[in-house]
C-alpha cells in the first residue's frame, strides 16, 4: 500500500473554540473550517498544519466515543489518519499481514472520503484512520 | 510564528522493533533511520510517512520519560512535533500570549536541531514539541 501523509491528526478537546483559540491564536495556525456533525454529534474545528490538519473533536449532548476518551484519558491525542492511495488495497494488505481493519468494507466519511480504521490494540496503541481522496465509490 | 508542517510524532512503545515492524513492514513506511541516543537512554526508529516521520520511542535501562508514560498510559502518541521557522520568535509569541515554553531557550537536539516544547497542560493535552531545522545557533 502506498501511505502518502499524516492527512489529519484528531485531538479529544472539551470545547473545540478554546482549543482552536490556542492552536489557532497561539500556535498562528489557520482555521480551515468548523462545522456540526449532527449524526457524529461533535463540533469540529479544524485548523491547518503545513500539509496535515488538526482536527479538534468537541462531544455533544450524548455523544459517546470521544467524551469516554476524555473521561479515562484527558484532552490529548486521539487519532491519527493516514492517507493512503487505494482504500481497499490497504486494507486487503493489512488482512493478509494479520492486522484486521475495523470495517469490512471502507466507509464514506466527512467530506466524501473513504475511511477505515485500525484499532489501537492492533497498531501500537494508536487508533490509525487510513483515508482516501474523495472520487467514485473504490471498487 | 511560522509552522511549516508536522514534523514528527513521538511514539512511545516497548520494542521499537516489534513496532517497526507493523508500521513498516504492514504498513509499507520506509525506516529512515535506527539509533540508540545513551545519553537520553532510548532505541529510536524512525519511519517516514510523507512529509513527516513516526519516531518509535524505546526506553532503555533506566530511562524515565517514556517508561513513565509507558506505565501510566500504556504505548501510543507520547509528543507531536511541529517545524517552525524561527525556534525563539515561537517562544516569545507564546510567552506573550501567555504559553511558557519547557525550556527558556531552546536546546540543541538530534540532527542539529533546535527544539523545545510546551507542557501538555498548557496546549490541550498535547505534549508539543517545536524544532528548527539545524543551522547556525538561533539568536
Amino acid at each position: 500500500m502506498k501511505i502518502l501523509r499524516i492527512e489529519h491528526l484528531g485531538l479529544a478537546c472539551r470545547s473545540a473554540d478554546q482549543a482552536a483559540a490556542f492552536w489557532s491564536g497561539a500556535l498562528g495556525l489557520p482555521v480551515v473550517d468548523r462545522e456540526t456533525l449532527p449524526e457524529m454529534k461533535l463540533k469540529v474545528v479544524k485548523v491547518q498544519a503545513g500539509g496535515s490538519v488538526l482536527e479538534l473533536l468537541e462531544p455533544m449532548e450524548g455523544e459517546q466515543v470521544i467524551s469516554k476518551f476524555l473521561t479515562s484519558r484527558g484532552e490529548g491525542v486521539h487519532h491519527v489518519c493516514f492517507e493512503v492511495e487505494d482504500i481497499r488495497e490497504a486494507a486487503r494488505e493489512l488482512r493478509a499481514r494479520g492486522h484486521v481493519p475495523l470495517w469490512e468494507e471502507p466507509k464514506a466519511g466527512a467530506g466524501g472520503k473513504w475511511v477505515n480504521f485500525l484499532r489501537p490494540k492492533d497498531a501500537f496503541g494508536v487508533l490509525v484512520e487510513l483515508n482516501q481522496a474523495p472520487g467514485p465509490a473504490p471498487v
